[in-house]
């Protein structure tokens, strides 16, 4: 009996969230990928003990969300990624496998997490990002953006920014990084922090979009980490399809990913 | 009784094709835009008339298509687009509506059409952007695969690169302009020509990767131009997802489109 760890890509869509769910009816991505492994390993599916980096929600996607599960098959990385993309429906991927410790936990042993929301800067909403992107029409102040977002670095107090009563944990979160990119008629919003509170990340780009349109100053929205609400509207919940769970980061030398291999010609020649 | 253009931006996968369909039970955008018309102005399809500038296939997007049909109602641009955007699914947007001239032909008078093909350079296939890109791992020569396309550019025999027997007109056509663009992850192989032969430019594209993967000498590709396949593997015709309608220019001063009302505070700030 081994542990296995995959690196997995979702479009989040078509999903009730990663979490299987109680009741059945629902399609969770846990639920997608505990039915193909319970065929592969021939185990039941609580024997797999299947867990997961971070539980996204409803429409939420994931470009590198981690599991980890227990097997005695002793496959290598490249038969495990043929045999579950072969196996799962097109909006799930296997991107890379690795053989972590056998008391690898994927969400207890990460040490940040990274999350992007993309806003569509546009006029008219565009029907093929719908389920990818915020639409955002209206005029925008990059700067102020800039500013509000990235003041957020820093270990604050988020209680402004979760959901009451979701959870009993503590509400400091320190944020290790948070930029703003222009790319295209999109804006993506960055955030690292080792991890964070219920609707956090939503919230936090529910209430920079004021900033953004220019309806509440920089400092209102910063002043909110102080839990000084002033005259700022109340915190919005951006909408799931934005939300992109980018990257799981765990300390160094704990997880080896072995990606597809690439031609032997050498590596892909992309990203500018 | 005047005639309306609309600028129409579709996500195709759900869709077969642009053009409605003899038989029935077959989901287009035109049976999609005739049916809300329909309903909208209590005319019948045929005296709608609706034309489009360009059929796309099934799978194909566009950002601009643009239809034109007959009306009697004198609505103004706003309330046209605020009512059809009620009433579309939401696969289909209406971004902007335009009056022009009642001769007005969306097809016949079109002096060019763009059409873009967006390429996912990446080891693993991204499920999020499945109905947007054809996934293209390996590496890649930009270089050959830039030289390649550009030299698209002029008035070329294109008989190598279209399905034979499709249509009966000259195969030769004026490229007005073809550049490649690295975004990110994507590759974009953007073509600009007053029209196109039936899946020419999705055979330009599945050969062009026989290129960019170092496969087939730049030289060779563009002797194709001259019907000459020398050594070149036989033209493949590459997937639906990746390619998007981006644009149709009509002679200046023809259509003048009305895009919603952008906020007193001026125009939007994106793009860099």
């Amino acid at each position: 009996m081994s542990r296995v760890a995959l690196k997995v890509a979702y479009d989040g869509s078509a999903f009730a969230g990663f979490q299987r769910q109680a009741e059945g009816g629902c399609r969770t991505v846990q639920g997608v990928l505990e039915e193909v492994l319970v065929r592969l390993c021939g185990r039941a599916p609580s024997a797999l003990g299947l867990r997961a980096a971070g539980r996204t929600d409803a429409g939420v996607h994931a470009s590198a969300q981690v599991v980890a599960f227990d097997t005695d098959r002793a496959w290598d990385a490249s038969r495990w990624r043929r045999s579950l993309n072969g196996m799962l429906p097109d909006d799930v991927v296997v991107a890379a496998v690795a053989f972590p410790p056998d008391d690898f936990d994927p969400r207890r042993m990460a040490i940040s997490r990274a999350y992007a929301y993309r806003w569509l800067i546009a006029d008219a909403p565009d029907p093929r990002r719908r389920h990818a992107t915020w639409h955002v029409p209206g005029p925008m102040d990059r700067h102020a953006l800039g500013r509000a977002w990235s003041g957020l670095v820093g270990h604050h107090d988020f209680t402004a920014f979760c959901s009451t009563g979701s959870n009993l944990r503590s509400p400091w979160v320190t944020v290790h990084r948070a930029n703003v990119e222009f790319l295209g008629d999109e804006v993506i919003l960055r955030i690292q922090a080792v991890s964070f509170l219920y609707h956090m990340v939503r919230r936090l780009v529910g209430s920079v979009r004021h900033v953004a349109a220019g309806r509440s100053p920089v400092e209102d929205y910063l002043a909110l980490l102080d839990r000084d609400r002033k005259g700022l509207p109340p915190p919005v919940t951006a909408p799931p399809q934005g939300l992109c769970l980018d990257s799981v980061v765990y300390p160094r030398g704990l997880v080896s990913w072995e990606s597809p291999p690439t031609s032997p010609r050498g590596p892909i020649d992309a990203g500018t």
